[in-house]
């Protein structure tokens, strides 16, 4: 079963935005056994919407478009599918009543563009969006099932899961994909694939093997696409067991894992505690724990001193440590992370403190240069890093690698 | 002129990875006057390479690919698109001590997967990449030009900006797109559109209209393709400022312009400074200020106070108040600003204290229940809102919301 995703809307041709739907579209039918062929983004134009739903039948039984069903006069979305599948359009009643509701409720006036978008093709059957104003729409046609969703992430997303899938499932017979990842950590992508290659080499055939490098990470996914998936899972199991044996001090986990997961679950299950103190990274390692359901049990406090006053007032940093040293310097960043083990009263603190750019480099300190340190009830460890020449690349690096040494610190 | 995008990789088609590679091409394109006329994600088969490479040809003077260069077995689009032009393969002496250099510098050995790196059509013309070891490369076919790029975000940003930009605006004579955009907030679309629907029927027929909603903000972009482009951006410079006439409450900004960026701006030109204290939020309103260049100016201090303890300790919070009202309550909030005030001695401090999920809810404060505050030299305001239920809505609708009152509080 081969599907063809088409995102519609110049905003994702001219770079104006990232294309999110399509992602989270993907992730739901591979989940159900749908393969994805494609994934397309076109114009706001009745040519290019026609000449992608038509194209993309040619090859998949499901095509799902998102986008262009707003009440504004560059929606068109829903005439050009009418017009394509030769139907009338017709007013639905129920769709109007659930629009005025909604419109209401938040205390906006229900006018004639809202009142439009319960017109709909008389050939499709109305996806009910409860999250929004512009209904989904389900067309049959020569074999195909055609969907239409709207282009708000949050209304697509439910839309998928409450909707659409269920309806896939009950109308078509699904095999299985499976998709398994295992995440290394500390070996380049050529060292990692030269170490593992007769592990690769014997790999069976319906087993696919793709790399994903990034920054210091490589991934590695094993798939296989419609198939017996209970057996499948099991056989993956064995070859990414095999593997760990090779390189058991490169593997971080599985799947979606990050080491701020593995760090959260570690402290969790050793009911220790944590506090951050962040200067150049301004929040980042904070809210990337903060963003984990649970965090609460560990987390007590983040502080981004920002300013050298701040490093002293909350963290009891000597002032003459920032005079003599400098803010970005071991002797700051050591006393930053003391002190934010100190005033919080948290097992273990890490400490940032960096130029993150544009302007604040010297020569012996350019852009990029961030101090790190990392205080446990035994000892507090620093390090240097250059973290690039791009404010938002120094401020993402400098996160991950304080993320990292944290890690490598509780794992002693 | 016209351009297609093609992206590679299985990773892509089954959700795995969001594609910002192809936003970033397609805004150096649009920027340099070339029409991306679709963007298309494939998987790693040298059937999708091909059929997708020569589809886009007919109708596309520019089709650009990302993916598929690495040294892994899984990389294949080197050689499918040398067997697609008839092409033999070479090895490049330059490339291959370009590549052998970075290694060393970085401590990994060279091996023959690296050197096979090396190895490029002997039809294509080479782009260096810089900063990575798999080379760009430029062909010219059937009056097409087919670029070819590593699908790594940044060795295919410094490729396009170095390498592929300046190349195609010397072998193509281009005209010019302008896009501009207005950025609204506090009106819904079917409202902002009845509002401006005389202006928008009057607009010449050259301009296109786009309506981009999100939450709580709707932008409207102004786009004109290949056209003079100094006399069409006075043009759109004029019908802004009369659509500004209209709705003089409610712009924000243009083109990217955020809600954090108007505060940014405010605050360095008064010369005021600011304090984050942050519960649910923890630390991504910290970092969206941060992230800006230039927030060392005024940013003092942002504090996660993630525990009681931390918010007593750190903020001055009085342990009774949370004990009597609850840690997620007006007056914890206002104790949050007012202590985040008076230890930094910042101007301006704001506080959320909520209940991001998914557990921590009761029926009188479920999840995503925030409280914000804002203080002020002059006063402290309170307000309350329902974010979600989705944890990681809840943060950034919650971190939106504080950033929006804080906007407001400054603007009185």
């Amino acid at each position: 079963m081969q599907a063809t995703i088409i995102t519609i809307g110049d905003e994702i041709l001219i770079g104006q935005i990232v294309d999110t739907n399509s992602v989270s579209i993907a992730k739901h039918l591979n989940q159900a056994g749908i393969v994805v062929r494609e994934k397309c983004s076109i114009g706001d134009t009745a040519e290019a919407i026609r000449e992608g739903v038509l194209r993309a039948m040619q090859s998949s039984q499901v095509v799902i478009l998102t986008g262009g069903l707003g009440p504004t006069k560059d929606d068109i979305t829903k005439h050009t599918l009418a017009a394509l599948f030769h139907s009338t359009m017709r007013y639905d009643e129920a769709v109007a009543i659930h629009v005025e509701q909604m419109l209401t409720a938040r205390g906006i006036e229900f006018n004639e563009l809202n009142r439009s978008q319960a017109e709909v093709p008389s050939c499709c059957t109305v996806l009910h969006n409860a999250h929004g104003t512009a209904p989904g729409m389900w067309f049959e046609e020569q074999g195909c099932v055609v969907i239409s969703l709207p282009g708000v992430p949050f209304e697509m997303e439910h839309l998928m899961q409450d909707e659409v899938m269920p309806r896939l499932k009950a109308h078509f017979a699904l095999r299985q994909i499976v998709h398994r990842t295992l995440i290394t950590a500390g070996l380049a992508e050529s060292i990692l694939a030269k170490r593992i290659e007769a592990w690769e080499e014997a790999l069976p055939d319906y087993l696919k093997l793709a790399y994903l490098p990034s920054a210091g990470i490589v991934r590695l996914r094993l798939s296989a696409y419609e198939v017996e998936g209970a057996r499948v899972a099991e056989e993956i199991a064995a070859q990414f067991a095999a593997l760990q044996q090779l390189i058991p001090d490169y593997v971080v986990g599985f799947e979606t894992a990050t080491v701020e997961e593995q760090v959260h679950q570690w402290l969790i299950e050793r009911g220790e505690t944590l506090a951050v103190t962040e200067s150049c990274t301004g929040g980042k390692i904070a809210s990337k724990f903060t963003a984990m359901a649970g965090a609460s049990a560990y987390f007590l406090a983040g502080l981004t001193t920002y300013s050298n006053e701040a490093k002293t007032a909350l963290l009891g940093v000597d002032p003459a440590t920032i005079a003599t040293h400098g803010a970005v310097s071991e002797e700051t960043a050591r006393a930053m992370a003391e002190g934010a083990r100190r005033v919080t009263g948290a097992n273990y603190a890490v400490a940032t403190t960096g130029i993150a750019g544009p302007t604040g480099g010297s020569p012996e300190k350019p852009v990029g240069t961030v101090w790190f340190a990392v205080a446990t009830p035994e000892k507090t460890v620093a390090a240097r890093h250059l973290c690039g020449t791009d404010r938002g690349q120094v401020i993402d690096r400098a996160t991950a690698y304080a993320i990292r040494m944290l890690r490598d610190e509780m794992k002693r």
